[in-house]
């Protein structure tokens, strides 16, 4: 870890740059699984689960057996987990819903917004280390709210052909029931191009190894939109002398452990709370299971000692985390100052895994300081927002000559005219 | 122009393909320019200025004598309509503020969000065959309003070195007074980069030719962000009997003589306003100063006579038209049939160059099929919404548990740790 002391401003643009990862030249591998899955549809995809995923996938398709036997195959105990943060996702995305106000902006010109859903939706949850049900959560609650009419969900099976049954059980309490036994570019390519088993569909959303996010930037130019741009996860930690060492030792971890390319910011206002987080870091590192991995994270995150909260957020707002957590004792004063984050976590208690999992948020969140010009995945993720007007003789005659004026000034003269032949 | 009479439904999918129209080779170009903004800065668009807009500009920033002199140099009638359009624009974003509510999703788990505007955006208006002011007002207002700090633009000056006394009215009009002359590709270059004069952006807006659009795509690989996919305008109008041809005309030919790419949709069930519909366009193209332009767009333009209007909204949705206008006799009966549409136009006074210009909505629209995925621009296009989340140590308590297990499932043990340390 790299620990500065009172860093001038001026070498803040450099400190809040991320690490740059080689990307490897993989563009012309997506053409290719874009070219074989358009050609041979399902095929392409079974044969894919043979090379990257040695599985072998008769149908693409999960069944409806293996949807329903998912609910013997895991604990009650996590069941009423996953049903806890699914009603608090919903309650928290619900809230979101709003209503049609009509505006009359001139006399008898009336002008509204009404929400639609987008109508297909595609969801991919990746596979490897860890099952990410909570994704399924955080993308097929919202989607359902949102009165999307077809959501589907693609993920790769494991060596045996097999979805983890904590996925397929999600998803099915969301209302998911078309899943589908895809991963990486491949998943990505089938959702933008339709094959016989799976629909496309007009957003994708999700997140993914370099392989998925070079094939969700691609999949746009087939007219597909997707939820974010991506890059690795990350928290920054700002903590004034009441801060807990301990858990703040812990958030820095839960973000670390995410794998070795995760970023972790640490900026203190306090000598003490500055030496003992960094000791807590190393005394917790060693009990991990996945410690190698947040080894590695640590070795390129940042702990700070600065001279205030206030420059604290100036370089936060610089940075523009994912996550931004102020373990601070008047947090409420320091909100307004918030210009750039993904989530923020208050106090000390309100450690960045409940917004993971449960407090209700969305846990799809802008990385690699795109939280600057990006909102986290919500409702609106899941809608357009269409804008209708009504104008009566009357109201056309209040803006008519306006209208006539500004068009011809553009030199837009068949504008004018829809205007002045209907008010002759 | 195409007409189809009861096409059927099966060759839909072939009417509602936008024309393909070859896209240059123009990616070589554009990182050229890119290379030559970063390199030189200001003088790379002096010299653009020379090389393609003929144009000598000592200076790239619009001085504050040629802003406050533009004034002079438009009429009273096109400044009174410019404020009464920038009222009805202001009224109308106005209402799309939301009020922060504060969630309580759990006991004592409080969650919410709040809106930040984007910092820096940065709005281009394309120089060309019209001055298009109006679209300064539709991206600087809402820009204001959200309060976004740094608000710039840039378009290109004609062969004098000047920018078009409107565009800087209306500029100022709307508190914008760093105005740059700089347009095409090495615009967005500037924007993306920063110049001497230019400061560097988070968020892009605002129309172009091929070469602004591939620019602006190109502008991605920045961690800038655009409004939305860009593509030649649309409109597509559904007429019953009550519609009057005339108007309908008019509407289609306000399509047409935006470019020789538009696309022009007419959807009718009656017999009787089919023909008089082509006969009036066909009439009133005659006396169009653009009608060379208007010509060739008709040319690839299609007319449907339908069996129903339910049926024509089905066509509508498969579109998904930029700007949808329904001259129907009961059109609030079909306005939940409507999916995708970038902004409704409904009666016979509704026509769409009120939208474009004065009645208060956004004109910067979805176009391509994008109506399906995107929405157009709007107060939500300048600001992020960042959640907020405050647990008490009682609030951790009520949903630890579900966070520990789901955490713990998903092979996370640092996130699990992070409550686990809190609670014990």
């Amino acid at each position: 870890m790299k620990t500065y002391r009172f860093p001038a401003k001026k070498t803040w643009p450099e400190l809040v740059k991320r690490p740059v990862f080689e990307r490897k030249e993989i563009s012309g591998l997506i053409t290719e699984i874009f070219e074989a899955v358009e050609k041979d549809g399902d095929n392409a995809l079974i044969n894919f689960n043979k090379k990257f995923d040695k599985a072998i996938t008769p149908h693409i398709a999960v069944s409806e057996a293996e949807i329903n036997n998912s609910e013997n195959e895991i604990s009650d105990d996590l069941k009423r987990a996953i049903r806890q943060a699914k009603e608090n996702i919903l309650k928290f995305h619900a809230s979101q819903i709003t209503k049609t106000e009509k505006i009359e902006t001139a006399k008898e010109v009336i002008c509204w917004r009404e929400n639609r859903a987008i109508e297909k939706v595609g969801i991919y949850i990746p596979g490897g280390t860890a099952p990410l049900f909570s994704t399924v959560l955080m993308l097929a609650v919202p989607a359902n709210l949102a009165g999307c009419k077809e959501i589907i969900l693609c993920t790769p099976p494991d060596r045996n052909g097999n979805i983890n049954p904590a996925i397929l059980f999600t998803a099915k309490l969301c209302g998911i029931t078309k899943i589908f036994k895809t991963g990486g570019a491949q998943a990505i390519a089938a959702m933008t191009l339709g094959t016989t088993s799976i629909p496309k569909v007009y957003k994708i959303f999700g997140p993914g190894n370099q392989f998925v996010v070079a094939a969700k930037e691609y999949a746009q130019r087939y007219g597909v939109a997707i939820d974010m741009p991506a890059g690795p996860s990350e928290v920054l930690v700002i903590a004034d002398r009441q801060a807990i060492p301990d858990f703040c030792a812990a958030d820095l971890l839960s973000q670390a452990e995410h794998g070795s390319d995760s970023q972790v910011v640490f900026i203190t206002t306090d000598l003490k709370i500055f030496t003992e987080t960094i000791e807590a870091v190393e005394k917790q590192l060693g009990n991990l299971p996945r410690n190698e991995m947040a080894r590695q994270a640590l070795d390129h995150s940042i702990f700070i000692l600065i001279d205030s909260i206030e420059e604290a957020l100036e370089f936060s707002n610089l940075y523009a985390p994912e996550h931004l957590i102020l373990a601070l004792e008047d947090f409420e004063k320091f909100i307004p100052m918030i210009d750039n984050a993904g989530s923020v976590f208050l106090g000390n208690y309100s450690c960045e895994s409940a917004g993971d999992y449960a407090s209700g948020t969305n846990h799809t969140l802008p990385t690699n300081a795109y939280a600057r010009n990006y909102s986290g995945v919500s409702l609106d993720s899941f809608v357009k927002k269409i804008t209708f007007q009504h104008l009566s003789k009357e109201g056309l005659e209040n803006i008519g000559k306006t209208i006539e004026i500004m068009a011809e000034a553009e030199g837009l003269i068949a504008h004018k005219n829809a205007v002045s032949i209907r008010l002759k």
